[in-house]
């Protein structure tokens, strides 16, 4: 696993091709704010989102001076999860830099993979007396009884390798196997049905095998610690991955760029990037305090909003409005900062009338002093639809951003 | 150097793939009319552009029987220098298809490339008693200084290949081998840096050892030629390039181009494409007589128009109003000669705000008997971005003109 889509090989002229070759460097300062999950749904036909919905005087402001577009976070009707919604923002092409599930799990809950490591995404089920799986999911064990779980399986012991295994929610676990010549083309050991024993691991390559036989003997040992364990007596392995290799926003873009995020999967996310992560704050106005604080030292900031889109997952309506507005209440203080260029965006949308993640593009607003205005009154869906970006794949939002902050030479003579 | 690029061997499905195989004659007739960087931007947040500006009657009434769009020259955030803008209004991807520095520099002053020939650009410089660089530029000698100096350069003689040497503006001027076994993969000579003497032409393959050679004893010759000058004692190449190797209207499109320019660099990229030059016009009316002289001859007509651009370059906003009304006038002898498709264009945008090329949509407008009518009363930034052809490549224009004439099939049964 490189981080390289195997049929991207045959991709022509790489974005990053153009923005490597066409960098210039400036004093400009590039701040991209990205309330997760940000695009909306009417919960009745003909009905307000939640963006329509909320009181945003100060995004509307900027809506009036800026220029809008709806961004598509990967292409036209896929929902991505936040590692390929954030990827495409970062102006990663999605569709090119995949980022395996153990590693993104493990990035989710503050694991740092290494170069070489290779990490999975466990899952606790139940075993029948016959070794065959009964239950894929332990009967979704709550968290407080899995979590003493990973610690018990830390007594997996394998010569040569660091096993460093960690709990994540319910039945859920990541464990990342450290030491030489590993790499992660191994096949899943979940078999995705139940009255089956788990598979063993098979590597899909040479290279692979010593990953595979470490995953083994892991299953192995710590089957034998969970035995007698009421549901949670076996476990599957899913989505072997060591870290992406994606170039860096410095090789990429000449920018020296920090996160401010409050969650490990957001600063997880920026880091594959090489973005250095700045702070600790807790709070929307904790993460204004860290950007204040850090503004001369760094051209790019990338500033993570979470409650947008957990609201959004728990279908409330309500609350992501609130959370929408006390999100514009800031606004003003990063205006004061006065940014080159301001981007405000969502990485996908998570409309609470769907409860999840969803394809629906993204409003999404960009100002700065040579930016074309549109005509627009409001931050909206609406008025992103009718806004000057047009509908845009977010992978082209930061070649907009250094266009705008002048930092991208012509192309051609 | 043949004009593609080397990563692009890979590609799929290319545009040209499909309008050469859905390709049908009839006697439609298509005009393009390039207004060079018609695009701009306000002088001042929410204010109107150029184009908006200008009282454009002949456009506006286009507008509301035609469809509009927003041309993206590249992509988003590219701004494109005048051969990939070009490339891509002719549907040729500008990502695909370079033209080497040399080869463009050469074009742009008329002199014409041959299969074979290598063409790179010059450099006069300053070099110290030491050989160093102390000014890669000559100190910007004017024009006028530098053009007798190219005379100069015509006494280097190298057994078995014509040189040819052209003065260009100011410190520059454009140097042509020709003869057998050339090829167009040498590095520059300029250091890009002063303090170091000229770097040594090096050939990147084993294809262009011979073009190396030449170069290094073309400098030794012209070095000597230039001593004793005051500021111009030595000189440097870039872009050293061949003819690029592009397929012609003809054979991708079915279509005998004209183009009717007045600018060398204009002539010279149609010609690249195997367009006819027609007419020696040297003001708009005179390009639309050669039009007109000119109309049962040919399928497809180019007429380019470089006012607007260069106003724009120039930061003078009320010029390139008036250069846009100077444009609408003409409009009127262009529909009466009833082409069945008429685009109007640029190859990017030059807002007097930037004085530069830039990135921004180009309002562009389609008219034929077939386009879907968009409801825009009129032609301009704002209304482009809500018209019927939405954000669209550059690339595209020509799809959609050969659609929009009858001259493209169906695709598939």
């Amino acid at each position: 696993m490189t981080g390289y889509h195997p049929a991207a090989e045959a991709i022509i002229m790489d974005l990053h091709d153009l923005t490597r070759e066409l960098n210039q460097k400036n004093d400009s300062k590039i701040v991209m704010l990205v309330a997760d999950g940000l695009g909306g749904l009417p919960m009745t036909p003909g009905g307000l989102t939640e963006l329509e919905t909320a009181k945003t005087p100060n995004l509307d402001a900027l809506a009036q001076i800026g220029v809008q577009g709806a961004s598509i976070p990967v292409i036209p009707g896929i929902a991505p999860g936040s590692g390929p919604g954030h990827l495409g923002l970062f102006g990663y092409d999605p569709l090119k830099y995949l980022i395996g599930r153990g590693a993104l799990e493990a990035t989710g809950i503050g694991l740092e993979l290494q170069p070489g490591d290779v990490a999975a995404r466990g899952n606790y089920c139940t075993l029948d007396t016959s070794g065959k799986i009964s239950d894929r999911r332990a009967g979704r064990i709550a968290s407080e009884e899995s979590a003493p779980l990973a610690v018990k399986l830390r007594d997996v012991k394998i010569p040569g390798v660091q096993v460093i295994v960690k709990p994540v929610k319910e039945h859920r676990f990541v464990v990342l196997f450290r030491g030489p010549g590993l790499q992660g083309h191994v096949k899943d050991t979940d078999p995705q049905k139940t009255g089956v024993p788990p598979l063993a691991a098979v590597s899909h390559d040479p290279g692979s095998e010593k990953t595979a036989e470490i995953a083994n003997e892991f299953v192995k040992q710590a089957t034998k610690l969970l035995a007698g364990q009421p549901k949670a007596n076996g476990l599957t392995l899913r989505g072997f991955s060591g870290k992406p290799d994606l170039p860096t926003y410095e090789e990429v873009y000449g920018l020296r760029a920090a996160a401010i995020a409050v969650y490990p999967m957001y600063k997880g996310l920026a880091r594959l990037v090489g973005m250095e992560i700045v702070g600790k704050a807790q709070t929307l106005q904790e993460q204004i305090d860290v950007l204040k604080a850090n503004w001369s030292k760094y051209d790019f900031f990338f500033l993570h909003y979470k409650y947008t889109d957990s609201t959004g997952e728990d279908g409330n309506f309500e609350a992501k409005v609130k959370k929408i507005e006390e999100f514009d209440a800031i606004i003003p203080q990063v205006s004061a900062l006065k940014p080159t260029v301001l981007i405000v965006t969502g990485d996908h949308s998570t409309p609470s009338f769907l409860k999840s993640h969803s394809w629906h593009p993204v409003p999404t607003l960009l100002v700065s002093d040579c930016c074309r205005p549109d005509g627009n009154r409001e931050f909206s869906e609406r008025a992103s639809i009718r806004g000057g970006l047009g509908q845009v794949e977010a992978k082209y939002l930061m070649s907009l951003a250094l266009a705008n902050a002048g930092r991208l030479g012509k192309y051609g003579a």
